[in-house]
């Protein structure tokens, strides 16, 4: 019988909880046991058991990897939060501003070593192939975060540009997880390959779900500020196409919107909204959504082992790409 | 015959030169490019080589190693220029300096991946040690950063706290170094932590030194301000004996100085200096410098292969050693 999620959740939980970040220099491991007590979903670590759960399972090399992507998951929110000036994670002071820059800099610094130090407690023989899905992953993040950083001072950002970033800076740590998990599980390198490519495409899905709901969610069920990319000016697939596709006076008031910047403008929100609606970028936005979430079913389909192994993924699957529109 | 240290250094600017950084987003790898081409010794990846060649010798393994322990240096460089605001390094703008924090922050990020990327391409069956030196050392030097920061502000900073620091923040890097290349020339696990134990012990001697030149140096040959260390109260092996010994009136004359702190007083050199003469600190620097170099020594002649093989280390050990004092 395969082991439930909710298991998973409790082995790593477990597992994150044995880490000993009690010790000195406090100042270094404190903030470090802080951010992984905010919480999360520990949708990454719980990706790794689950692919793992396709081939051959094994527990103990999957929690060292889950361990090693939530280890490098909040490491790099650590620094984002730094470059990106945020005062809250999670509804909590970040590190930097509980306790300062250096620190959240120097205590990221070291949770990604760590990070490290957890990828080589897998006993798995083809570690190297696991490091290498680590590394690349990892740097494709970086990658992504910098482009994330131009685009919000460029001004000619294209949408193929911003659907790149967005698979750097969140789609390839999905599909890495799966396929360390798949590797740790022996499976073959085509099987390997799909299963990265299943969780890319479900994450370009889910990321441009994000975008949608931000205008067009529900605000009882949304945890974020309904319109709150229209507000911040942030360049969404939404206002990216939205830009290319207006003509006329949609062009000039969506452009005249986009300068007046003072926070809190609900009536900026409602005519940005209307802008969004009249050119039919909500409908864009769920198409190519749909078009990713298509592809990543047909990549889960094409995986070479039977169905009934299949079915947590799945379940995933369904659970992302079915999320309340 | 051995390589001589002329060719690897060769070897290490060809493969320095072959990582291609030129790709986009050019903003994340100008800087890496940047600050691998302001030069400095390659002292850290030249001790892979030379360790390496008391034992087998596999050139391609170490330079993909010394490639990593550079690369991670470096990072250091970046992000400790950071936290300490420093505005130049190695005459030359520091890369926050020349570009911005946030790019410092992610662009050393990035190198510390690569760094990481470089080590899986050593060929060597230990791969899995050489990665538990390579993780342990890096634990440790950003442990050494955070007391170095932490004792900026402490007022009871021990000597033996001090010591401890500059091992965690200097010395392990090069033993970690010399073990690394020990154990791709599959040196016995004796050898490999008696290597690591030399270039500990050889690091300390040198930070020793490098606090006793700050003050006692000749400006002509030393390459920072002499008394640079006086002037901006850092708590060196120097003053932390001082602040301990010094009685009476010296004791009252060292603190009235500690409590100016404006630039550029040669008056305050001079009296410090003069504190030092007068407590002794000068010899017991020396002393201690000498008792870390004769460990070194004993470390080397106890390694377990021929001395003919040992002369490029012993060289090295001498060439540290016999800074002009």
């Amino acid at each position: 019988m395969q082991t439930s999620s909710l298991n998973y959740e409790t082995i790593i939980e477990q597992k994150l909880a044995e880490l000993s970040f009690n010790k000195a220099p406090i100042e270094l491991y404190e903030p470090i046991r802080y951010i992984l007590n905010l919480g999360g979903k520990r949708l990454r670590p719980q990706l790794i058991f689950i692919a793992n759960s396709l081939f051959e399972e094994n527990i103990e090399d999957c929690a060292n990897a889950a361990l090693a992507v939530e280890l490098f998951h909040n490491f790099t929110l650590i620094h984002d939060d730094i470059m990106d000036n945020a005062p809250l994670r999670r509804g909590k002071q970040t590190v930097h501003e509980k306790w300062n820059t250096n620190t959240g800099i120097l205590s990221g610094d070291a949770m990604l070593v760590i990070a490290f130090a957890q990828i080589n407690k897998i006993k798995s023989a083809r570690i190297r192939e696991i490091y290498d899905v680590f590394n690349t992953t990892a740097i494709e993040v970086c990658e992504g975060q910098q482009f994330d950083m131009n685009y919000e001072t460029e001004s000619n950002v294209s949408v193929n540009h911003y659907l790149e970033m967005i698979r750097l800076k969140t789609a390839v740590l999905l599909g890495g997880s799966l396929k360390i998990g798949a590797i740790i599980g022996d499976a073959s390198e085509k099987d390997g390959n799909t299963i990265y490519t299943f969780g890319e495409n479900l994450g370009m899905g889910f990321q441009l779900m994000d975008d949608y709901l931000d205008v067009y969610g529900d605000p009882s069920k949304f945890g974020k500020q309904i319109g709150g990319d229209i507000l911040s000016n942030k360049k969404t697939f939404l206002l990216l196409n939205a830009l290319q596709m207006t003509k006329g006076e949609d062009q000039i008031q969506l452009n005249k919107w986009l300068a007046i910047t003072d926070a809190g403008n609900t009536e900026k929100v409602k005519a940005i909204t209307e802008i969004y609606n009249r050119c039919g970028v909500d409908q864009l936005a769920l198409d190519k959504m749909q078009e990713y979430y298509d592809k990543a079913y047909k990549n889960l389909d094409s995986i070479d082992v039977p169905e009934h192994k299949k079915l947590q993924l799945r379940a995933f699957a369904d659970m992302v790409s079915k999320r309340a529109k």
